[in-house]
């Protein structure tokens, strides 16, 4: 199968700027032999005004029609079959196994989108009726729903090259709610993208979307990027990746004549508290299911467990012991790029030299310049709650243990955290009922609180909160997974008297979609 | 009724910076009597830390609780009475009958919030209950639901010193939420915002809320408004204004460390479209209507009709001819401030001293500086389109009617405009059926979209939208008018595998509240 390495502008492509990137298997450093065509700011234009056309088509396409669309691409993906997870694979390192798994979650995600907009109640249709007759003024007819805000431009996320980006959550959900999607693939699996990208097109053509509502750029640097992002026909932004970057995307998005919603996911540190009795009940079983959490895929998940806190005691030092052993017989692992594997490998360093930090353990692997090897340190409550550099991420598989003196120092560590995607709290049911302070605290810092388990492992269900307060992500009011992402694209409308005949169905007295629907604040599937 | 003119503090009062500002009556200009005390940067930092303690135990309190609370402070504003009635007229120049309507919507928002949270359905709670069993990983217990965000801050408006001031609709929302509120007082009408101030205070203490959740501050300036959307304890904010002033505090809170939301209701000059065979038909009676809308409290709404747009002919005529005649004999009247009827005065004669614009009518009535005379000017199609300058608002009663050659220069000008709160249709039923591609259109422009009627009267009831695309609004996902304006200040969090003991009442088990809750994506009040 030949991958088309142009700039996907709508049904176009395009060679942009003639210049090309290419991926690189970062287990070995070696250049893959497809050149892909560096865009230019013309295919932002072109693909831009393309979306602008499509738009005005594709958000008054029945939901049916959409639902269609996107289990053609699920299915479109499928059969693109060992084409696209040996690519993914040797474009990123990570094992089939585990893209077979990803797979899975991206094409799972397009299903549930379309089993979503199929039902049709998402768009929160609300009736007030008139009362012709009311005094001093008569009260209208008023009818609201979500409608969709227009192109989004997505960002492709090096550590989901399938489930976070060319078709992941971001683009499934800006498709389901009527958006056309302009794709800026990540430059580190370009190959992946360009294959995904097709299976799009394909999936689109087949299924009569008009020209427009998908296209996917490659960039080597920020040009492209910022050109869409700044660009003004552009109405949002889903983002997966580092705080430096989701914040300067939200900085032009911001500073824009017309300033534009940007969602983006960044970075968390996803801590975790360890209550005295659970650790003094099963301190061995909890690092266990600490280290596979550590070490999975790794550390490059954005939910890997940076930082754990405990009081000190002998069943912290037994949980220390337990998992630092766990930890230096664990593997070193080949991480996404080279990029990712030198920026952990310096991170990691900066982190234990800092003063006060003690280094724990470490994989004992013979590790080449391409892996990054599982880290353990460890810094006092003091020494956590005075430097501000330990609160920070390390992407990868590097945990730092902060023991406390007391309770109270727990409790002011937890206090001092910036917004995370996630807090963790192990500890015994009866354990729990004195801690509801702390448990209250956690939940201000984050989008989601775990009780005896793990942070990684995100569900893709309607109940996930994948979301926090910054710098988890820019908008603590969304979630990036599950169907109820969608809200990130759409707005409420409200049409005023308007006859049947314009009505949208969703609006419409006799419910054609049998949707639920708020009518004078009674929540119902019934007519009017 | 001695008026408390010192800032408030939660439950204690400041004089701030010692200096002053004074209410002014706008029909003549004299100062009123009372002196209110400026806040200092350290009223900020103060109120800010009550407002972090309260909230700890304000988001706690059951439902029920801070229902009552609302319905104290509705039942606290009336019981002011006349005192209010008459302050609030003499420091806007609105009439008694004017404010006697908006203290009613006021109350009525109070109330219909708190039926909202009583219910308690709006935490939108959904539940994905666990799969032990399930290969290769369990699927844990998810429950998701809504949680306040923080301290809010508010900005009074000048336009409605009651229904969008200190306990208007955006700090009602937010106490319903269960936020703290702090709010900086419009310097226009000091005293009616320390009135309705201390019946906030009142209402807290009598409900046993927590100390800090309400603050009220004063400035002439900018300083305390910058100071308090750039604390870091500032969760979200609350505005409606000018875009100037709006777009200023969006920038200050997207320019944090911590960047927070911002929803600021700003300009429209909500454009109305009049088809041809409406015009044959019923010029003169919409010549009627439109008159009242333009001429209503003296333009002041951000609903005001500023465009018309027509095709050319003799209907177009006819209604301008009877719309100019209702002009000329329509009062001028006393605007909110000096501020405001000078800045009136001079864009009104900018906007009728651009090339191609033509000067139609104006009020008869000799008129003082104070006051604003309502005018009508015109342009064509190709003006307007050619000039940016006539697509800004004039706040007051001035209206610009556009006449076009045809239905597509009416199409493209509707294309040029930027977002509105609301765009405005009148046509015969029959003549719509022609004209879906320009209504789909104005529906991308606005947040509402009206049929045969006029865009002032904000009907506050749950189908209501009150917002638009920028720059009617810095976030066209939200609305600032009905309960829904509540999601504002709400953010999703995930419990995930929490003990029943730990759960929040609205994601029990037994569903004690008897919300509406989806439970593995069926939507039901049932129990687990």
């Amino acid at each position: 199968m030949e991958i088309n390495t142009r700039n996907i502008i709508g049904y176009a492509d395009s060679e942009g700027i003639k210049k090309t990137l290419q991926g690189v298997n970062p287990v070995n450093g070696n250049l893959l032999e497809e050149k892909f065509f560096l865009a230019s700011e013309n295919d932002v234009n072109d693909a831009m005004s393309k979306a602008v056309e499509a738009f005005v088509i594709f958000k008054n396409i029945p939901n049916e029609q959409r639902a269609l669309f996107l289990e053609r691409i699920a299915s479109e993906i499928e059969d693109l079959d060992d084409i696209l997870v040996a690519r993914a694979s040797l474009e990123t390192g990570l094992p089939k196994d585990r893209i077979i798994g990803e797979r899975g979650r991206t094409t799972e995600q397009l299903r549930m989108f379309a089993d979503y907009i199929r039902e049709g109640s998402y768009v929160e249709a609300s009736i007030d009726t008139s009362l012709p007759e009311r005094v001093p003024v008569p009260k209208p007819d008023l009818r609201k729903m979500m409608v969709p805000l227009g192109p989004v431009v997505v960002f492709g996320a090096s550590n989901f090259p399938l489930a976070y980006s060319v078709a992941g959550g971001d683009t499934a959900a800006a498709f389901a709610s009527g958006c056309p999607v302009l794709v800026k693939a990540h430059p580190g699996h370009p190959g992946t993208s360009a294959l995904v990208g097709m299976a799009i097109i394909k999936a689109a053509k087949e299924t009569n979307m008009p020209d427009g509502i998908f296209s996917l750029l490659y960039d080597s640097g920020f040009t492209i990027g910022k050109a869409l992002v700044g660009h003004p026909s552009a109405k949002a932004v889903g983002f997966t990746g580092s705080v430096s970057g989701g914040r300067a995307l939200f900085d032009i998005a911001s500073q824009r004549e017309s300033p534009i919603p940007v969602f983006a996911e960044m970075g968390s540190t996803n801590p975790s508290i360890l209550l005295p009795q659970a650790l003094k009940n099963r301190a061995s079983q909890i690092a266990d299911v600490y280290s596979d959490s550590i070490t999975q895929s790794v550390g490059q998940f954005c939910t890997n467990p940076g930082l754990l806190f405990a009081v000190r005691g002998d069943g912290l030092n037994d949980f220390i012991n337990h998992l630092s052993s766990k930890i230096s017989k664990s593997d070193a692992g080949t991480m996404l790029h080279s990029g990712i594997s030198e920026a952990f490998r310096e991170k990691s360093i900066e982190m234990t030299n800092q003063l006060g930090v003690e280094f724990i353990s470490q994989s004992n692997n013979e590790a080449s310049e391409a892996e990054g090897k599982p880290t353990l340190a460890k810094a006092t409550g003091e020494v956590f709650i005075n430097n501000p550099k330990l609160h920070e991420e390390v992407f990868g598989p590097f945990s730092l243990i902060i023991e406390c003196v007391d309770e109270n120092e727990l409790r002011e560590c937890v206090n001092n955290l910036v917004g995370q995607l996630t807090t963790t709290i192990i500890g015994e049911d009866e354990e729990f009922r004195n801690y509801s302070g702390l448990i209250n605290e956690l939940r201000e810092k984050a989008g989601r609180v775990i009780f005896n388990g793990v942070p990684t492992g995100v569900e893709v269900c309607p109940s996930m909160t994948h979301g926090g307060p910054y710098p988890a992500t820019t908008d603590s009011r969304f979630t990036a997974v599950g169907v109820h992402s969608i809200k990130r694209f759409l707005r409420p409308v409200t049409f005023q008297n308007a006859p049947q005949a314009i009505l949208p169905e969703a609006l419409k007295d006799d419910n054609p979609q049998q949707i639920w629907r708020y009518i004078n604040n009674e929540l119902t599937k019934r007519m009017i």
